[in-house]
């Protein structure tokens, strides 16, 4: 592995097309007085990365939490962070936290972070712009000779694709369930052991409010909204609440020649119809909304016999728990009364309900402000996805900055955001965290 | 397994509710000269099969084709075929033949058949009935000292519930995909193997229609028709075309978190649409048309994933193949409209395209009569589900009775028949067997 990254690296290193030619000049102010990251160097921050875990064949990443390459890129974080002159510690739930000391004492943290792990076969973009961006931010300030008044973190937290493992580990909010499943084969116990670290100490990653100031992060759309409108830069007023169920319709299994239709309780049947409302009933409701069954299996499952029983998911999200539950009520009054009219039972069983994290006032108004000075086409929009930030809200005032999927695409090979999108965000992301330094207490 | 067998035979022929209390006296003629099979002697072979193969924890019945239990079921029955007096012998395809020869030469024989394996966890009755019946002809034929001009031919015919494979060997019909699916974890050579025999003679099992004058099978009707109705005997007037297919609805896999609901290209939602289709259209036709969707599913398959694909099948059957190709073609042009609406792609796949097999008016006209004179209440209908005589009827004039399923349920611990309706089917099968060696050529 390390020989492939080597050579990668030595490729990426003489190829033509790569942000290596493009001469670093590191953060600069523009006339306006404006500060400005160097686009170059993040995008070299970014190409490197994207090395680290790329299968050859597809373009696609598999740098999966706790996998050799995950191993890798941590590494290679750790001494990037290291080399800008931030302490480096690994928590006991695996983050990196890389810190850079505030000018007075006592204060909380300006918190930048995401992740570095990939879903298999994911983009290079997901996850690794928010740990890149934080770490740009850093040597920014460096080059600009600024000390913040308060200490400054970058973080990357462990297993976001796998659940927000990490940034839950700061909650204390690690189940048992999140215990007892498996990390590319390995219990939790045994992936935290891989890193060094001792899983009886796993509790001890949980953070005081009182060491945060605010959290901030930068992460990719994963939809089509700010493409679409031409924008560059997405103000993220909110992560969703979500919802996730699993339905279970129980009907009669009976032979598919000999059982007339009219003799049937057919849960395919009903199944088909309640499928069929949560799009009816999300599209009724409207907004910002979303409703996907994306599971879907009938038992026993042979073409020539009328099932026993049909599951299938709902997974629904809206900015306002208010909404979802609304919506959430009306399909358990429609798939009882598809239930009834079908002679079959229907029976919901909660996977998850995760409340939604709406972005704290004073983050999202410095965030706007450092937008609209740079002048970089901008929209306020919820977050359909969950991220690390929705875990860290909790713990301290918290925003986010989109930058535009193209083609919405994520979790693909194919993922891709444009360069210059990404230098905005992170100008925007620095000018913020200057703003927030000055204000927050 | 012989031992529990013994001992299952030992408790059935202790226990105070079987058959043997009720004393076989050998078939009768009634004062009207109607002859009568022994209906205590029938029983008594049901039951003592019953016993091999039977989970004592269920009640049903693992017996399934080249099993231990198949094979103990199978030299249970031919001994029992030779001690009737007739010549037994095993096809190449592994199907029991036991043959009475007629009294004039040259003639093509009477067969009376059906199957005695079982899906895993299936009745007592479905195959037995018609296999058992068979012999009961025989014995009676002897006990009444008529030898009928035709030879006659009982046939135990291999592996019905794996896809009529026995009946269709008869036929030459068995293709490359039979011979490489596997048969309880072995290739159909080996398992042919397994019951000494040389797999490469399979297509010397086919049989020449000059063989056979025409084929009867009693089997229990795998419906509530005439249940509901009251009836004891099911005249089959044909057994239905099915048409089996795989529907694939390709979409465009997204996140279920940030994908609006306007920019989906969703092939749940579009699939859910078709399955409903199904039903609506099946109903619109009406008569004997059955329409099922048994299986579905969606890849990739995660909760908060809009899925790239959806599949699933559709088992759609009727007694007549115009109204059936009507149907498939009425499903096509919806499925296509749905498509177009919801921006997916709809790939059709036939898995199978069964033709129908009506019953030879000759033979339905001997059993109508026999039914009459009895005055067994009993009504015309179609097969629903595929028997052997759907293969046997491409070789011979084909007829089949059904008897009544309580509660209509088949393929299950829990599948039923009254013994006076089976008893009632012997007498018709035995007074049809006499008119049609005195009608045939």
């Amino acid at each position: 592995m390390r020989m492939m990254v080597a050579l990668l690296l030595l490729l990426t290193l003489t190829s033509p097309t790569t942000a290596q030619q493009v001469r670093s000049r590191g953060a600069w102010r523009g006339p306006d007085g404006l500060p400005h990251i160097d686009p170059a160097r993040l995008e070299s921050s970014l190409v490197t990365l994207a090395a680290i875990g790329r299968d050859p064949a597809t373009g696609g990443m598999v740098r999966t939490a706790f996998s050799e390459a995950d191993l890798e890129a941590r590494h290679w974080l750790m001494s990037g962070l290291a080399a800008a002159g931030l302490t480096v510690r690994v928590d006991p739930a695996g983050n990196i936290i890389g810190r850079l000391e505030g000018t007075e004492s006592g204060k909380g943290a300006l918190v930048l972070g995401s992740h570095i792990d990939t879903v298999p076969q994911g983009g290079r973009f997901d996850g690794a712009v928010g740990v890149l961006t934080a770490l740009e931010i850093v040597r920014s300030l460096g080059d600009l000779g600024i000390r913040p008044r308060h200490p400054i973190e970058v973080v990357s937290f462990t297993d976001e694709e796998g659940g927000l493992v990490g940034s839950r580990a700061w909650l204390g909010a690690l189940t048992e369930a999140d215990r007892a499943r498996e990390y590319g084969g390995r219990l939790l116990a045994e992936a935290l052991r891989g890193l060094g670290l001792d899983p009886a100490r796993l509790d001890e990653a949980r953070r005081n409010p009182s060491e945060l100031a605010a959290y901030l992060e930068v992460h990719i759309e994963q939809g089509r909204l700010l493409e679409r409108e031409g924008l560059q830069i997405g103000l993220v007023e909110g992560i969703v609440a979500l919802d996730e169920y699993e339905i279970t319709v129980l009907g009669q299994a009976n032979h598919a020649g000999t059982t007339r239709m009219a003799d049937r309780h057919d849960p395919m049947a009903a199944a088909a119809r309640m499928v069929g409302e949560v799009r009816e009933q999300v599209r009724r409701i409207g907004g910002d909304l979303v409703g996907t069954v994306g599971r879907i299996e009938a038992r026993p499952g042979a073409p020539n016999v009328i099932p026993a029983e049909v599951r299938f998911t709902v997974d629904i999200r809206d900015p306002s728990r208010l909404v979802l539950d609304g919506a959430i009520q009306g399909l358990q009054e429609r798939f009882a009364r598809i239930a009834v009219e079908e002679g079959v039972e229907v029976v919901w069983r909660t996977l998850q309900r995760i409340p939604p994290a709406p972005a704290d006032p004073r983050v999202l108004q410095a965030l706007t402000e450092a937008v609209t000075a740079y002048g970089y086409p901008h929209r306020v929009m919820p977050s359909g996805a969950g991220h690390d930030a929705q875990s860290v809200a909790q713990l301290a005032p918290m925003g986010m900055l989109f930058v535009p999927s193209i083609g919405g695409v994520s979790h693909s090979p194919a993922e891709a955001t444009r360069y210059e999108d990404i230098a905005a965000a992170g100008d925007v992301l620095l000018q913020a965290v200057l703003l927030l330094d000055g204000r927050f207490p």
